[in-house]
């Protein structure tokens, strides 16, 4: 049995992601995989960054923060620091860069969408839910925008998951590591995939420890599963919306193959 | 009839206190005053600042931040700008120097309490809602430390919690203002204020108005009123924990009229 | 008798108010109140923040320092340190606030007046003094800009002076404490009032103390006194400038009360 | 062919290591890799970190920093905008965690090593070739202090280097990336392992592209293939100083298998 | 006639020194040359920085800053910014540096004397009038720890004082320029020198310039001429502080040598 | 006989320049004196500064720095403190100053060319050794722009170099010291001069020690016997890229000594 009582080493822990939780942004989720919770939300703003001008192109980035108390011990906030960490930077570059592999840009248009991540509580796999609920927030944004006419067309190519998947000290593969695993485990791997099967990015490493290609292959393996369950968990998500949104987007539904048709 | 809906001037929002709203901290709410949303928390340090040490005495201090869409418009993280604004510093110091005054520091030992209040969703009334939440809190963090034999003596002084008041552009005065009423008012006051109804902080001031001695008191009584509601709803919160910790709390105010008492 | 040699409890220190005390800026003055100095300086920018581009309406705005020691204990500059203190922040913040409730600023136009208050010596009071300091610079700077026929009409609405007051351990109101008073007070409170008595500002506080609405109201009552003394002084530093400013300065007051007469 | 005219899809660039290229450093080396130019300096500090002191375990860090003019543009200085970018700060955590990985720690001690990788040239590669030159100049540094009776045995436990791999426009995957192949590749990917083939580190993403686990494996394949030179690369270069140093050490020859042994 | 009325390119303007200018600082003076006003403070701080503890010795350095409107245009204050230009850096590095020529750190102890220089009004000759201001603060401080016993001897070499000399666009020598000669000049140089004529900093440069040896010479010359009128006016200032300090320091009187004898 | 085995006071150590050492920028050597070795590179930026736009003029503006180990202890990085050292600034503002006293900045048109000195091993004399090899790095790329027709006169008006000369603990005069003689020297002293030998900059000082007007022209001589040496070097360096450039270049110097003639 696992550390947090989870009976199988592939096993993902539950995962809910309750959608609009905000008043404000123009897509927003509240996120939670056992113990860890996550808000993220999407913002649309009408320009793009300097070097992006005049190319007729979009733009996808975010920003990933924890609540001081988000940790059994608490962190000192990276504003009164006066700057963030290498852990924070490294963990919004892969956000933003994940994200946009699967928004075509070009149909986006010349506009940002500011995806904000807010850890709110902590226990193992943030950038990960992070991830999967950064997709959610941004895939309401732009649903909204097709409604209201400011895109003519779903941005999104293709939908997106992430999850994190280890090797305890035993050289046991677990998938989707609680902090209690994370802290223990020998190797751990990020591994961002499409619906579709196809590796957005994979991060994997050992602080104190190496592994084989066939560790590596299982730790993929592990992670394929449960992004797949992942994904069914956005699309029943953003079912949940359809009552206020426009028909193209019902598609999406846990049995529909078609995320981001919008004939 | 006001600008949220309410009927009376002098009316509060609706306040909900949750409590234990995080797994990790020893003391946390999640308090909402109409839309405004407020997550606080209580952290306890077995140290002080370099400038209390070794004197017998314990510190309790805040911080203060907003999520980037907690509002209409999204804003800059102040850890991307590298440094606090001066509408933070001023909030956070101001939230610290309140719980301070009903604390009693040598009781409380040399130990450090880090409040954190993270808004969530802004509607108004932050820094107002942040002190009740505060609060809160804090009497959380400390009732677990005397259950815990850390503490002899509950080291609250006195309960106490905070509101708005303002006058609008016709020079009606308004109890507790919503996002939409403050940004129109000509006189904005933030009063801190115990359950005895004696003045902890009073802060007023016109941007582009004044006002008289006659219009401070009206302020001031419009304030006291839902200062007492608020009282009422932290001690009707703690109540719901009241199985968790021992018996002294229940009757924890310095003159019976009850601390945490609604019964 | 009082810490500083004073008789009477509502008694003000000696006040002066030396206009021109700086070559460069367009108005510059050196107040002393008791050993309390600051020298301010007002400066006239042509053009606004961003956020009030093309409004057709200018921009006050206050910058605040001390001297490394003009305390007893020398003081980190903030420039070393590399940012400002949360004190810091809120003084400047509160002085400008002040300034702006007193100018008309469609009448100023599209300009942006600087206000820098440096504290030479500090004895208690520097954020008042600052502003009974900074707006005779300004007003100077505002008249120069009438002579020089820059202006059509002179943008100050009403003349206005700060001042502190607060309650020691005995429970005894004084007004305008000096540092021994101030570091030992229950209460401190800083006014803010226009010539015609109309509040500006009011922050009151007790950092380990509270207080009754009774006690507030003494604490203004003293304040609107002294306020009055220092608008006096105030009008007898500006008539000294009177040989080199037009006419209509003379009476500038929008009810003939008179700014600037001692007459 | 290749952008920079090798003939073979997996050839690696010309790599060469000059050892002891700067007069100070306790260990230093100059790598090239084709256009690619890395100073690696290793510092030994007899300290640690305070959140090692007193474990009797030592720690290995690594900065890594490039010329403004190492490329085609002039990159503004990381000192002169005040702050490291993120992705500065993602390389030096990954160059000190796969040193970690190969270093046994105890044996250290409580000291520090300093691993300074400075790009004086790039033509894409620079982190790969910083972690297989930081690790020429972190053994010769670590081999000096068993010369110097600093360490009873040689602390490394076994060998490591790094190299990219990518797949290019055309779905070709390509090893050892110039800058050129770079800019234009779908794939990146770079692969940390050590001289037993066993993997330390594999961070592989695409920025607007996805692709498969079959293609993961080549990546891997030829990855494995360039490492294996490059170790051969290092151990050449090491022998080179042998003259100077303990026989132990000798045993790092081309030919033999054990780096690392002191037996 | 030059351009601020003086009569000679000889000539020094008029230099006025008065003592005890701050009620706090341990010595302190407001230093005037013509329209330049500098207020220097020393400060004596029992401890010194960790590059010497426990080696007997201590330390004299400097702080420079201008109010923003000290000059014609008002200055973005670098507490502001967040940091010191480069401009304030080189200035205080050199009167730290002159200062510690003429003080005998092992007489001094185990303590750090802060010299803090606050240019209040800037034309011309900032930093030279600061050094000029700054020996006489610092000689105050230590005469009065000399006084209090907290000294045996007057740990002051030799006295010592700075001026600026310059060569205009027909290339005729100045001494001592103002604002108008200092922009307008092709050369500029800052001599600091002893009341002996020797030398302790030389700092000469021309922007768009060049100079010769022989200019070199004529502007040292003049250089010296304007010094040994400085180190008169400092030996007049002290002297009229003479009543409150021991007798020893009465012999630095303008007819004799010996300012730091205490034979 | 010297420190480093040279065998007379005013013995230069041996220079050599080494240009083109770098792929990418318009301009780049690198220069070692003894130990020391700096690598310096030349950038054309086709914009000014904003406080020179529409002036019709260019600017050469420098930046320094040092690696970690160029030293024989380890030194933070900049970067890694967030914020430039005075040393750094000072440094790097006399670069600056020095290369535009010889540049024509109406010729080279609204341009800023970067310099950049980065100090890859230090023995003394880094900051002389940059503007001598900084000073040859800005030629070339300056006569490639006019190679490239970009320019059409070379808008160097004169050559120039810069040594170092100290004065050690027995009073001997030494020219261009390395770090040991550097560490020990009563009196310190950089020269900047040019072909003609005027004077650009000279700066001297001492840090615990005074010098005579006599040893201040020691120093001078022997700095000029070194200058004529360097741009000897500078001359030779230069001369090697001849085949690559236009005639022009050959008989560059404004007295026909011939800039880049080794003859």
């Amino acid at each position: 049995m696992r550390k947090d009582g989870r009976l199988e080493p592939n096993e993902l822990r539950t995962v809910t992601i309750e959608t609009d939780y905000l008043k404000h942004p123009e897509g927003s989720v509240l996120i939670t995989a056992g113990e860890t919770k996550v808000i993220c939300t999407a913002t649309v703003e009408e320009k793009v960054p300097p070097f992006l001008r005049n190319q007729g192109r979009g733009w996808v980035t975010a920003e990933y923060s924890m609540l001081p108390r988000a940790t059994a011990q608490r962190n000192i906030r990276e504003a009164a620091k006066g700057k963030l960490t290498g852990r924070t930077m490294e963990i919004q570059r892969l956000i933003g860069r994940a994200l946009r592999t699967v928004v075509d840009t070009e149909k986006l248009g010349e506009r940002t969408i500011w995806v904000d991540c807010d850890v709110i509580q902590a226990d193992g796999g943030t950038r990960t839910a992070s991830i999967t609920g950064a997709f959610t927030a941004l895939a309401m944004a732009l649903a909204r925008m097709v409604e209201q006419n400011k895109l003519n067309t779903f941005p999104v190519v293709e939908e997106l998951a992430a999850v994190s998947a280890g090797i305890d000290g035993e050289g046991q593969t677990l998938l989707d590591l609680c902090y209690e695993e994370d802290a223990a485990a020998d190797v751990d791997m990020n591994i961002v995939m499409t619906a579709s099967g196809r590796l957005v990015e994979v991060q994997g490493s050992g602080e104190e420890a190496t592994f084989t290609r066939a560790q590596m292959n299982e730790l993929l393996d592990f992670g394929e599963q449960g992004i797949q369950q992942l994904i069914e968990a956005q699309r029943h998500a953003l079912t949940e919306i359809h009552q206020d949104i426009p028909d193209w987007m019902k598609g999406v539904s846990p049995d529909a193959s078609s995320f981001n048709c919008d004939e």
